[in-house]
């Protein structure tokens, strides 16, 4: 880590103008000069089976290279049915797997949810935060970031909610000082 | 309901062998006679994409379908990092859309669920019921099927330890007298 | 059942001008004519112990014959540190001893969260939720009342928001509805 | 920290011959030489009232002070209803509050928890995590110590069983490894 923290983002969702995938592209916005992110994209992660794993698609072959690749991750996810959506767990399950190389261990991590309703996402976070402690993640708890009513905070593929934008800030500054912290870096 | 409950049931995984197919295969043996059951597949269920969710997939299509055909249904699914597997909770998303017209709604429901380890997967079930909250399923409290160390306990295609098969018994019994309960039917 | 349905509410907190004593006190002017109410205060319930289950403190053995006695059950409750308060969860533990006499089984039940911050105690509430899965209780799926900002929705001893009156009237009513379907009575 | 590290424990239960008040007391038969360790009891801490929360009982301001000046805290629960036990919630509630004087602010902490089943507390610990989580405390992912079927593992106030022994160990040789990596010191 003599140069830049490097940030691998991920999540969204595959919908056209997905509130979550704006969200995940927000951050670049928001990064200080010591930080660099890349953004993956999940939407040709295929469906997980384990008989794959131990020579997984080359997607998934990728997206396991660049986890391991990165300083720390942000997870920015919808929220179905009360809890993670599938596309995104599947993902998870890929990059966990063989046992033996999970992509994940010791990661720091941030969470960024959202939803159209009043709770911003809180109870996929809850659910995510128990499956970070089996990959053996390091997230940050605060700040929570959960946007309610995130249909009325975008526009033209921006955040445009100042309250917001300072919350994405927040939270990019505590995994970095956080990344640092636990890897006794300066 | 004036002939056989009908019960759909669906999880498992992909994995040649899967133990969970296993045990979804495993609940025709000790099915009463007022009861009947139908296995689905979610082998050909695509990756949830919500722009599609007005005109599913023809798979999908058959899922919803043949959820709301049944009057109750049995979820069985291993544990993978602490929560549900991917693709079943993607097979949920997809039966669960568009809005209004989730096809669980109201649906009785038992769940089973095994590990190779100590825990039988029960860390996948308490996340499966919050999600079934906010699909308004109706799930039986008791017995909690929770296999662990499941890997010896099944040999050719068949479960084979005794009290398993037993506990299967008693989660299908359990489940008729519920739905009959909450339907009001005798 | 030929005349009432009795439900018993329990939770709130001991603070002075407590929100949700209010809220429990609340439930009074919305139950229907079919419906009759008693509020059992916790404040005397002492703390747990094991030792003293087979012969309770005779607070324990009132509150344990009030919810036997009851039809239905509804609790509210605050949320402290994500999760349902110490002294709510302590009187639960006594009334669900020792084994084999959990006065709490087969009841249906109602939960309602409050909290001065946004998310109106859910977090408090799927831990709840979990929690009645072991005592064998029937909670409602819908409506899930779960009030944020509380403290600007109440004033002298009442609930003040008319939309928070009509979310606590559906809740009764649709746990009354619910009492006597798994009941099986008109 | 130039000296020790002083790790305060607590939790166990009330019950004469508590199974986790030997496993609290176990810890001290495992501590490596550069730790300490004190174990407080909670048989004096009273219901949490927020009206006292300005001016706490003594036993809560002892509580609060012992918290504080340690370096890393261990929790010992077992589980009642498939959640932390009231009487441990409710010292923790005691101990976060009043607001902005939350006594186990970014503490490292290990959770150890055992039941006479085969899930071993598992759901308590859960719970517990996501208490943390708002406590903004640090808890170590590995090794998790859920003891099952504790009732065969003590005899005489001792843990007799190597296994449950040695994950005990483990567990305090990752919380002071833990405790150290996020304080930057050597």
């Amino acid at each position: 880590m003599d140069g830049k923290i490097k940030i691998l983002a991920f999540g969204g969702s595959f919908r056209n103008g997905s509130f979550s995938n704006v969200l995940l592209n927000e951050i670049k916005y928001h990064l200080p000069a010591n930080a660099e992110i890349e953004i993956f994209s999940l939407s040709k992660i295929p469906m997980f089976n384990q008989d794959l794993e131990q020579d997984p698609p080359k997607e998934v072959k990728e997206f396991k290279s660049k986890i391991k690749n990165s300083d720390a991750l942000i997870i920015v996810t919808p929220e179905y049915n009360y809890s993670v959506p599938g596309f995104i767990k599947n993902a998870i399950d890929w990059a966990s797997r063989p046992y033996g190389d999970n992509s994940f261990d010791e990661k720091p991590v941030a969470i960024i949810s959202s939803s159209t309703g009043m709770h911003g996402g809180s109870r996929a976070q809850y659910h995510l935060r128990q499956i970070l402690v089996f990959l053996n993640m390091h997230p940050i708890n605060k700040p929570e970031v959960m946007i309610p009513f995130i249909d009325q905070k975008i526009e033209n593929g921006r955040v445009t909610d100042p309250k917001t934008q300072q919350k994405i800030k927040e939270l990019i500054d505590a995994l970095l000082a956080w990344t640092s912290r636990i890897n006794n870096k300066k």
